[in-house]
C-alpha cells in the first residue's frame, strides 16, 4: 500500500509527462504523435521539434496546436522522454545532449543500434534489460523488428541456426519524398503533373530495386546487414546465421517478408503455429484454404506483426518457411518506439 | 556438300513452314507473334487459332492479316509447329491431336511437363536431349526458366545442394485480365473509371499477394511446386533441394527472384561470375559501386535472363546468394518456345 505521500508524488510525476517528439513533420514523426494519441500515452504535453526552416509552424495533438521548438528549447522545457526519428546524423548529434540532461531518448535512427552501451529494445522481446540508467535507448530496424518478432518464441523453443530473409519492402520506409516519387511516377503515367521528387535513383512504379541504403564492402547493402547484426543483437545470440537480401517494391502499408528458418532441433507444425498464437504482438493469419495469409494492405494501421504461410522446408530437416508481414511506420518504427516509453513508464524507468 | 535435290528439298521445306499460335489473342500468344517475327523465324504461313468467339478476326504479322481459325481448321492446314499457350485444358484436350497429325507442339501451360515421356525444355541446357520422335514439348514455367537459365552452369561447375527462392512476380504472368485489375485499381485510385476484373481475390496495385496458383496439401502453392519439380527435370537432378515461396506483386516487365543456393563444392566468387558472364542466355548486371543491378524496367522486352547481387552467402560455407530477373512473357514464355522451334528448325527436326 503506498503512502499518501507517494500517490501524491506518483501524480505529480503523472500530471508532467511531457515528451519530446523529434522529427515530428516526417513519416514516422507524424505516425509517433498519432500512435502515442491513440495508445493514450498519458502525455501533458507535447513538445514538438524539427529542423530549423519548420520552427514555429504548428501541429495537433489531442485537439490542441503545439509549436514546432528548436532542440535547444527542447531540452530547456525538460521533457521525461525524447522520440527521436530525424535520421542518425541528428541523433549522434543531438541525443547525447538530451541524455545528458536526464532526458530518456528512444531513438529510431541506426546511429546507436550496435553500440555496446545502448540497449537495443524490442518490448515484447528484451525491455527487461532496461533500467533506469538507461538514457539513449535504440529502436530498431523496421525490417528487423517485425521479423525478431516472430523469430523470439520459435528461437526460444527450438533454437535457430540459420535464417534466409527475402524482404518485399514498401515506400514509406524510405519517407516523404519516396511516396511522393511513386505517386509522381503513377501520375505522370496517367497524364498528371509531372514534376515529382526523385527520392531513388530508379522509378519505382511498376518496378523493383533490388537496393536499400548503400551497399558495404561485402557486397550487401547496410539494411542487409542491420538484419543479420540487430537480429543477433536482441535475440542475444551471436551463433544465429543469418543471411538477408532486401528489396523495393512500389507497396505501401507494410514491408513483407519471406522468412525460412532452420532449427537446431525438430518441430513439430502444429506445435509451433500454437506457440506463434500465443506469442505478444503476434498474429497469426494462415489459411491456404481460405486463402487467407498476410498482406500490407491488411497490415497498414495494425500494432501486430502477421504471420501465415507456415508450412515446412522439405528441402532440409528442421527447417521453415514462414511469411511476415507488418506496417513499417507502426510496429517498425512508431508503435515499437511507444511501446517502449510505455514499458519505462509503467516500471517507473521515467523521471 | 549437299546435292542439288538436297538443297532443292530443303528450300521446298523452309518455304512452307507454317506456324501455328493456340491462344494467339492472350498476352504470351500475342508475345510469340511479336517474337516470331522480331528473330526472324522462317514463318511463311501464320496460323492463329483462339476461342470459338474469337474465329473470324484479324490479326497482323509482318504486316499481312491472318483470320483466327478454329482448332480443327488448323490441324487441317497442318502447320510444321504449333506454339500452344491456351491453357492446361486446352492443352490437355487438343495438343495430343495436333501431335497426333504430326504437328509438332511447344506447350506453354503445365499440362505435359511432369509427364516423363515429354521433354521438358530449355533450349540453353537441355535441347540436345530432342529427337524428331518429340512432337509434344513442354515449354516450363516462367519463375522456373529464368532461374535454371542462371543455376545450370553453376549446377555442372559447383554441383547444387539447395536452393531458397522468393519470387517477385508480374501480373503479366497471370494474364490481361491481371493487368485490367491493376490499371483499373490504379485509375480508380485517382478518380478513373471503377469497372474492372478482378483477376485476383484481394486488390493487387500497392499490395503484394503471397499466393500464385492454387494451394496443394502441403501447404504450397503448385507454382512453389512447379519450381522444385521442373528445375529437377530440367537439370536431371533430383538429388537438388529446392523451397519456394511465390508471390504476386504490382510490377509489369518482368519476374524478379531472390535465390539462395548452396554448393557441393566451395567457389571462387570471381571465377563464377566468370561463369555466368559466359553462359548462354544471361546477362550478368552487377556493379553495386554504381547502383547497377537487374530490375523489372530494364528486362522488359528483352530476352535475356539477367543476374546480378552475386554475393558470397557469409552465413554457411559454400554459399552464393544472387539476384535474376527476366522477361516472364519473353525468356519466361515466349521467347523460350520460339528457341525451341529453332533449335528443331536447326537441326532438321521439323517436318
Amino acid at each position: 500500500m503506498p503512502s499518501k505521500w507517494e500517490v501524491f508524488f506518483y501524480l505529480i510525476k503523472q500530471n508532467t509527462m511531457k515528451v519530446a517528439v523529434v522529427g515530428a513533420t516526417g513519416l514516422v514523426g507524424t505516425k509517433m504523435l498519432q500512435v502515442l494519441e491513440e495508445r493514450n500515452f498519458p502525455v501533458t504535453e507535447i513538445i514538438p521539434v524539427a529542423s530549423e526552416r519548420s520552427i514555429g509552424k504548428k501541429i495537433n495533438f489531442k485537439g490542441k496546436e503545439y509549436s514546432i521548438v528548436s532542440m535547444n528549447d527542447a531540452i530547456a522545457s525538460k521533457p521525461s522522454v525524447a522520440l527521436f526519428s530525424a535520421g542518425g546524423n541528428t541523433s549522434l548529434q543531438w541525443a547525447p545532449a538530451f541524455a545528458a540532461a536526464g532526458i530518456t531518448v528512444i531513438d529510431n535512427s541506426s546511429a546507436w543500434r550496435m553500440d555496446p552501451s545502448k540497449p537495443l529494445i524490442v518490448p515484447e522481446i528484451n525491455a527487461g534489460i532496461l533500467t533506469e540508467n538507461d538514457k539513449l535507448i535504440a529502436n530498431p530496424n523496421c525490417s528487423t523488428i517485425q521479423m525478431v518478432v516472430a523469430l523470439n518464441p520459435l528461437h526460444k523453443k527450438y533454437k535457430i541456426r540459420r535464417v534466409v530473409v527475402s524482404t518485399y519492402q514498401s515506400v514509406t520506409g524510405t519517407g516523404k519524398e519516396a511516396v511522393d516519387q511513386l505517386m509522381g511516377e503513377r501520375n505522370k503515367a496517367t497524364g498528371g503533373l509531372t514534376h515529382y521528387p526523385m527520392a531513388y535513383k530508379y522509378p519505382i512504379d511498376l518496378n523493383v530495386i533490388p537496393q536499400i541504403d548503400v551497399f558495404m564492402d561485402n557486397g550487401y547493402t547496410k539494411e542487409e546487414m542491420k538484419m543479420v547484426n540487430e537480429t543477433r543483437k536482441i535475440l542475444q545470440d551471436d551463433s544465429i546465421s543469418i543471411t538477408a537480401t532486401t528489396v523495393r517494391i512500389p507497396v505501401m502499408g507494410g514491408h513483407s517478408e519471406s522468412v525460412n528458418v532452420e532449427f537446431e532441433n525438430d518441430f513439430d507444425l502444429e506445435e509451433l503455429k500454437q506457440i506463434l498464437l500465443q506469442s505478444d504482438g503476434v498474429k497469426v493469419v494462415d489459411d491456404p484454404a481460405s486463402q487467407l495469409y498476410p498482406m500490407p494492405m491488411d497490415a497498414h494501421e495494425k500494432d501486430e506483426v502477421f504471420v501465415g504461410r507456415i508450412r515446412r522446408d522439405e528441402s532440409q530437416p528442421n527447417t521453415l518457411n514462414m511469411w511476415i508481414v507488418s506496417d513499417n511506420l507502426r510496429k517498425g518504427a512508431a508503435t515499437n518506439a511507444v511501446q517502449i516509453a510505455e514499458y519505462l513508464q509503467a516500471n517507473g524507468l521515467l523521471k
